[in-house]
């Protein structure tokens, strides 16, 4: 096939991760370096970059400076949740990315993020084919919550599970070092996948960890985990629950509705709760079991704790990105990056390449073979699914003992 | 002074820090190379582990494993919140004390917290001393408060400023990489002192960290809070906010019982709120602002984060552990270890002893001209003051991708 030459652009969207920088990385250094690429522009904010002509010109970046987005969390391009309609709906938003396009004669777009990224990138491809702009797209995952189909996991997702699995253990050691009793319940991220708090699991070692773990995939009963609670309380006095903020019971409601002001169920339980279901769940156990109880919430520092993420997770986010823009090069379009766990002893991973509309409406979930009956624990094939995703440490380089980040001048095409 | 012989107890009391094992360690280590000390034992939960002969033999832990406890969060022995009496009122508990140290022939008993602790310290000192049974008796500090008096800083501190100022320098990246407008507030611990929350200013580099710091220091208030975000938000379209959970009003009220359910207050602000002042202070912006909100509290992972722990505050906390048996040894009684930043260009941190008497009941607070006239930030002399104490990365041994954490057997001189 004959090289395509022209311009580049990456944008990034949805949830930032530890990691997000990093994939972006390995596709912008590639990119610079190639001989088919003149310029390699960042999209301001995602997509609504390309729709509002918001583009910094990275080819202007010190590279020593954009070589720090590799440790750098969230994304310092900014990021968006913009879906663009259906093109044969209405085609708006695609004649605008075409005229971008072709103002900036870009042939090479990437884009660095979950599943509605992936969507967003598969329907831009289709629309630019049916016009006959030769562009190459490809998509580059990125998601905490690992649920994209078709990949074996998604970079972000290692950082993330070290981060709670960390956390986990030091607040185990802190829960439960008075002499009187205690519950505890930690919120994980994951609406509907509990990927990141099985990585709770990681840290049940020596007694130290969670005695309980609920994730989305079971169906959640009030009733069972009171049960549970009291089993474990009356053993040891002290309990430690990790919960996935999307637990639903068998009707497929939130459980977190349940204690909104204005759910139904307030006076079942007696109180009216605010705040998220870690704080609702510990209050309910109170009014069950008199001890003292607490809830706590990762919440953004789940998926921004670059201090602590994943050497691994790094590498492989960065390889993701390298092999996006190689695929690029050599013709390729119109797919996602992805993981395959490569066959052995040690664990190897090498990147795939999956068709987009695969990966766009579909959502990976924990196999229930690898829960417990109970539905309140992870079994072994899990543990071993994880573990190598969260080694190594990372090389974060520090500046008057604190992050040194990376710090973009982005400069904006328009300002040239 | 001739050399006292006899037995060595260590309690741990207070909230957990990062490095209060650190500082345990030191004295621990100290005592078992000591020719005067025979059995080494600590006090499980604190003062209640003596109260209630529960004590473990540390002579008989794996010196390797002990040895972890340097890096090892909360407090390996336990810990209590438990207020003696004043002894004249009511001496069951001193006479008890007495009975144990009798039956153990302690007369080395070193107690490792906050004032509290130091206040137990010195009124069992003063009582064995009445009561002419010699045992030395040395207080080891640790706060992640850092509020004792007559000390430069506290062990604990050091670690918990880092995590905060990681921490809140990680989160406004991802706070603020939306292209919408946002608001976020974290709530830091602090009940009367502000240098936790204060750490945060650490984190404001090149644009990241916090915009507004509110500490207990000075008198908040619900008016200026919302012109201060209004203004912020303004400018810039999104605002970060590290608010101390002890803020309170100038009548001396906490800003947090504004939205408690009962306050009469909560008419006034149009919502009953439950949860941390985090939540609720983001709930009221809310109401001023159409932004998108969160609050955000470090709950117990700021006093427990030892992977992130400042490898000065580590080595200062053992050092302090050191000194207390090394001052005991040579006939010092009734003081606790502090320190004292020595002068000159390079941080220099020495050990010193205070009169258990003079910490027992005070605390220190932020000097006023280390903030900011507006109360909503603070000044280089505060900066200057806690750098020097962030610095260094902890050596925690890692094991399959967490922290190796000490398993101490805890075999109790009861069971031998």
């Amino acid at each position: 096939m004959e090289a395509l030459k022209g311009n580049c652009i990456i944008g990034q969207s949805g949830g930032p991760s530890a990691v997000i920088n990093a994939s972006a990385l390995g596709c912008i250094e590639a990119a610079l370096g190639s001989e088919n690429v003149g310029k390699v522009y960042g999209a301001a904010h995602g997509i609504l970059g390309v729709l509002n002509d918001r583009l910094y010109d990275l080819t202007r970046e010190d590279p020593e400076e954009l070589a720090l987005m590799r440790y750098s969390p969230s994304s310092v391009l900014g990021t968006c949740r913009y879906k663009l309609a259906d093109f044969l709906a209405d085609d708006t938003d695609y004649k605008r990315i075409l005229e971008v396009f072709q103002k900036y004669d870009v042939r090479y777009f990437f884009y660095n993020g979950g599943n509605d990224s992936m969507d967003t990138c598969s329907k831009i491809s289709n629309y630019l084919s049916s016009r006959n702009y030769p562009c190459r797209i490809i998509g580059i995952p990125k998601t905490i919550d690992n649920d994209l189909a078709h990949t074996d996991h998604c970079p972000g997702y290692g950082s993330a599970a070290k981060y709670v699995a960390t956390t986990c253990m030091e607040l185990s050691r802190d829960a439960k070092v008075y002499n009187t009793g205690s519950i505890t319940v930690v919120e994980i991220m994951g609406r509907n996948a509990g990927w990141l708090t099985a990585a709770a699991a990681l840290s049940q070692v020596h007694g130290d960890g969670p005695d309980l773990i609920y994730m989305p995939e079971v169906p959640f009963d009030m009733a069972d985990f009171m049960a549970d609670v009291s089993r474990v309380y009356e053993r040891q006095g002290d309990v430690m629950i990790a919960v996935s903020e999307g637990v639903k019971d068998k009707n497929g409601t939130y459980i977190s509705s349940y204690f909104s002001e204005t759910s139904r169920t307030k006076d079942a339980f007696g109180h009216s709760q605010m705040g998220g279901l870690a704080t609702s769940l510990a209050g309910f156990a109170k009014t069950k079991i008199d001890a003292k109880v607490r809830g706590i919430e990762f919440s953004l520092l789940q998926r921004c704790a670059s201090h602590v993420a994943s050497a691994t997770d790094i590498e492989e986010a960065y390889m993701a990105g390298k092999a996006a823009f190689e695929a690029a090069e050599r013709g390729v379009t119109d797919k996602m990056v992805g993981f395959k766990r490569v066959e052995g002893p040690q664990y190897k991973c090498e990147t795939t390449l999956i068709d987009l509309v695969d990966v766009a409406n579909a959502e990976k979930r924990i196999p229930r073979e690898w829960i417990n009956e109970a539905g309140n624990g992870v079994l072994q094939p899990f543990i071993d699914y994880v573990t190598p995703l969260i080694q190594g440490e990372t090389a974060q380089p520090k500046e008057n003992g604190l992050p040194r980040l990376a710090y973009l001048r982005r400069i904006m095409t328009r300002e040239l």
